[in-house]
């Protein structure tokens, strides 16, 4: 007997965040909802964090997951994109673990592998698998790879669970 | 006729999180309280961003600040840092955003400015001019950097009052 799992997998970024709600039953996945949050670009980077924070908050509420991933982002171009990008992923990771969620983390490569097979796929193949895993969504590139770590993420639970037993 | 303004100073750390507040009547500046919040080390990303949040929600609950000031940190040894730094910082400043406080910034210069007089100051430095400027004081050193970016805004926040005028 398997129980739904409901999980939100989370895409920061300071300009768009992306996110995707997924329902994983046995081996099976569903999406829920998906979107991209666009925090306003000219306001203080308090603000946009509110922004971003408040808005995850609000899907939590409205979708009530019980589990959270996050990309863990480990390579940057440059510290100051660093410097935002591991503000507004605060932002995202807080909503869900001030709500009690565990927030799992995943490599690029791992959730790229999950997803198209290969650690090394672009944006554009992602979006394509993710169109074919969960039929139905028309998700952005931002959405699609939220929903890309949710995928990752039912995957390793599910391993995890196993070996569990 | 001066109202006094209380202002919490933040220096995030992903490790140490520098706090300190201060009273501000005119001209004069009085320490209210200060201290060093350190998140497990060894716990998860997310809990530990939560500790700080939660921590510094809870000194606002209990001194009231009426306004925020954090140090605009921009330039890193490496993005890895970066990246940890930006999201200790999020968890900092999204406590007094998300109670409604503004949260001012100022460049690490403008604040060794504001307290010894030079940009190029040393961390040493910055703690015995706070020792003399908010005397008793005995404040570590993360503690004493979060005091010193209060007063750089007590300073600040005095001029534009005054250009406002």
């Amino acid at each position: 007997m398997s129980t739904a799992i409901r999980i939100l997998g989370i895409d920061p970024g300071l300009n768009a965040t992306g996110w995707g709600v997924i329902d994983q039953t046995g081996s099976r996945v569903s999406a829920v909802g998906w979107g991209v949050i666009k925090a306003p670009p000219r306001a203080a980077m308090s603000q946009r964090l509110c922004f971003i924070h408040d808005a995850i908050e609000a899907l939590i509420a409205e979708y009530a997951p019980g589990e959270a991933a996050v990309e863990d982002q480990f390579v940057h171009v440059n510290p100051g994109s660093a410097l935002k990008l591991g503000q507004a992923r605060a932002a995202a990771i807080l909503a869900p673990a001030r709500a009690g969620l565990s927030v799992a983390e995943y490599a690029p490569r791992l959730i790229k592998k999950a997803v198209v097979g290969t650690g090394a796929a672009d944006k554009g193949q992602i979006a394509a698998m993710i169109a074919i895993l969960l039929p139905g969504t028309k998700a952005e590139a931002d959405a699609a790879d939220a929903l890309a770590i949710a995928i990752c993420h039912a995957n390793h639970r599910t391993s995890m669970t196993r070996l569990a037993r």
